[in-house]
């Protein structure tokens, strides 16, 4: 488009929207069919971007396939390939065909269901798919709304974190009769629990001094104990703190590790604590009835979350808030401006209506239920359930070639489809934490094969293989297990000498 | 796909793909060329959709058609549709084929740039693309890169809220010297800012009982004073309290007033309040010169924000915040788990490198910045200025055929593209109020024909027109004044006897 048509665009003329929609349909295509000849992880150096990119947005449009062709040859070359079936690092977020549909429907009908009026069918399908949700992972019925609670769907887990902690503390403060008693509350969590609990605490006005972090260790496979939380509030009260909210989780970030709900939900209890279990990667594996037990005690808790954005093909962004109160969340987050205010559905205001924009940071949010729902249609629970099983059989063949390989060790045993390994110290002082970082840069040094990250517990340092990219079979897996083992010789771990 | 093709899901081959992804295109293409037949708003009933959908997920997954034909017959009906061009509510929300493009793009490539070693090139696209809409704006050089300054794009204005106001608080409460310092904060805002300062507030833990709300009025076309926010401050002031931040609106929500920058700006740097320029929906007009004048003092602020996914095509979510000091916002928001170190980066940490974690409240994000880059690249700021024009152009129309009408006012001056407008009262003693409820209501029932909202000042009841629907030409601003003439004469306001 030059500038002489200027005055005529037309953004969402059907023609050019179908032929340039289509372009990038195929544009894609041509990027997962090639997706395995880039390195996982890109051979960037800092600012090249902005040096090939001029200093000023042009003046002029130009047509699609230019802008596509500037893609391939500047964007592609620096990036993170997430969709790599190679990309073992972090927890793997899940792309797919059927996720993208719905990100399509989402972004092409970019409807705003912040109030049921403002788009009623975004906000029921909501409601309708969150329920669908809690369901296939096994949560106990008070998160639905059928048993009085509720789910919505948010961008990530920390907005979640953030709703939930506005929630508690405004309910606590009203018991504690003033805002001054919000110097007096206290957070809890594990040095295993996600980073977003302390960020969240801290956006919510806790003061960084009443955030706990309790310790765990080898003996409990790094999950919290009844005991130690008991401890640690136990001095709070005693010294005239109040006790507040609890994150326990299912499938920790570093390790994998599982808190045990009943017995933190049962420590909650007593000290009147906002329970919040955060499920977001694990979450997806509790479709399957082997992995349910870790819901144990679920019942006691006030707030469950998932992120079907990381294992369950639903694309970025998409997490699964479950709350056993609503009014909780509502009476802490609700604003009524005015300019919102939908005259002709007024009366309709004391009905059962679910406005969304109460459950959330934002006012305005995408149609999110499009997408998990069209997973759902297209995939069933049934695929579903063998398509994160193959993942942990992965995995667990992963764990095995480790365990039968006298140089390493497995560091936790796995639960889902992470893999948690290190290599052993051959003697006596060998500085073995060196050499397994030295066998990591090795790994994501060999010309962008595949890509792993690391994890410290104990002071160890551990290299974690995580299992769960859209497109990761089994030769992908063994390509990686041939990779760790030959950059083991390299960095001088021989078999035979151990 | 059928239980028994269950192990074999590949959730991206690009067979499948590519197929499923242009029967969505063609689906949204349908969409868009039958858009006109729906009613803008639709006339749903609550809790109809989920008496239409089974209570459980499906076990068995189904083809893509199927379910884009449950889409078309159970969803659409009861969506209101925001991309209509006779949507002129609220605020509308732009979609176009290049915002499409790019939000495809970022869904296909699902990277996750939440560091810049996450991916180099989706994180320094971000720098750029921030930098482009700030000089295309007309911001300080301050707020760019290459002036000390950046941007982020965030979800919402409400995420872009809250993280300014923890950089505020934060950096108040180092200069207090305690967390306790946090019940003596005082945001302040006018009665027109939009509820997100009020619940961002209460999120980051003001004291609600410190929320000042500044009335404004006619006199100064609603917008706010330095006179009036200086007698606020100075009381709170001497009542032992802090000012810490100040919100400025560059086109509010209910009526598109404009706060004075320059004269905010001189009072807030007297008290070391953080100022914070919204202009959400009207940022966008100040890419074209004649509006940049609303600018003015812009250099005295410490955070502006705009969303391009409002009236910049950029399909949601799209919010451009811009500080002065990223140092105030990283040090406030800033998490390093070991998970996320990058050993093989460690040593370019002393870099100038942006995390852009680091600058919101979660940890992952989406590709966003792919999104306003392929719009301003395939569009152009030429077409992009002719495009705003052209709607300004037509809320001008419908202003001055307001102005012809005997029976009609418009309430305060339009100065973007919301036209603020009411019935008049024919006699002394007329119920006006209830008068323009009941033409609004008559407007919004009429078959789905056009959607306004509503909006009170001064305990007036006041319709909004806003323009700026993607497909939106003078003939639906047309049928609009028709639609609005013709319910005024039904509810009663015959022309010619006033």
């Amino acid at each position: 488009m030059g500038s002489a048509a200027a005055d005529a665009l037309l953004p969402l003329d059907p023609e050019t929207f179908a032929a340039e929609s289509h372009a990038v349909v195929d544009f894609l295509d041509g990027y997962y069919r090639n997706i395995q000849s880039y390195p996982v992880r890109p051979d960037a150096e800092l600012g090249r971007l902005r040096t090939l990119l001029p200093d000023a947005a042009p003046e002029d449009g130009e047509p699609v396939d230019v802008v596509l062709e500037d893609v391939r040859r500047h964007i592609v070359p620096g990036l993170m390939h997430w969709q790599s079936p190679s990309f073992f690092a972090y927890y793997p977020m899940n792309a797919s065909t059927a996720g993208f549909a719905g990100e399509m429907l989402s972004a092409g009908l970019n409807v705003v269901p912040f109030a049921w009026a403002a788009s009623p069918a975004a906000t029921e399908l909501e409601a309708v798919v969150v329920d669908w949700m809690a369901k296939l992972v096994g949560l106990p019925e008070r998160f639905l709304f059928s048993g009085g609670g509720g789910g919505v769907l948010q961008g990530s887990t920390c907005e979640a974190v953030v709703c939930t902690l506005v929630a508690a503390r405004d309910r606590a403060l009203i018991m504690l009769g003033g805002h001054e008693g919000i110097l007096r509350l206290v957070v809890y969590a594990s040095d295993q629990s996600h980073s977003t609990f302390q960020k969240g605490a801290r956006i919510v006005g806790i003061p960084p001094a009443n955030f706990r972090v309790i310790q765990t260790s080898a003996a409990s496979s790094y999950g919290l104990t009844a005991d130690s939380v008991r401890r640690a509030v136990d001095a709070d009260v005693a010294s005239g703190l109040v006790p507040l909210y609890l994150c326990a989780t299912v499938g920790t970030t570093g390790l994998g590790a599982v808190d045990p709900l009943r017995e933190l939900g049962e420590v909650a209890r007593r000290y009147d604590m906002w329970l919040h279990v955060d499920a977001a990667h694990a979450g997806s594996s509790l479709i399957c009835r082997e992995f349910q037990d870790c819901l144990d005690g679920a019942e006691l808790a006030d707030s469950v979350s998932m992120n079907p954005h990381k294992w369950f093909l639903t694309n970025m962004e998409c997490c699964c808030l479950w709350v056993a109160s609503p009014a909780a969340l509502t009476s802490a987050l609700s604003s009524n401006p005015e300019y919102l205010n939908n005259i002709s559905t007024e009366n309709a205001a004391a009905m059962d209506m679910v406005d969304y924009k109460d459950w959330q940071i934002a006012l305005s949010r995408p149609f999110r239920a499009m997408k998990l729902w069209v997973v759902l249609r297209r995939y069933g629970a049934v695929a579903m359930r063998a398509y994160i099983r193959r993942h942990i059989d992965m995995a667990r063949w992963f764990e095995l070639e480790l365990e039968a390989d006298e140089r390493f060790e497995v560091v936790v045993p796995r639960r889902f489809s992470l893999v948690a390994f290190r290599l052993r110290p051959r003697h006596e002082g060998d500085d073995v934490e060196a050499l397994n970082r030295r066998l990591l840069m090795a790994i994501n040094s060999s010309t962008g094969r595949a890509f792993l990250t690391h994890f410290v517990v104990d002071n160890k340092f551990i290299i974690r293989l995580a299992v769960g990219g859209a497109m990761t079979e089994m030769q992908h897996v063994r390509a990686g297990w041939v990779l760790v083992q030959e950059k083991a010789k390299e960095v001088g771990a021989t078999p035979g000498r151990y």
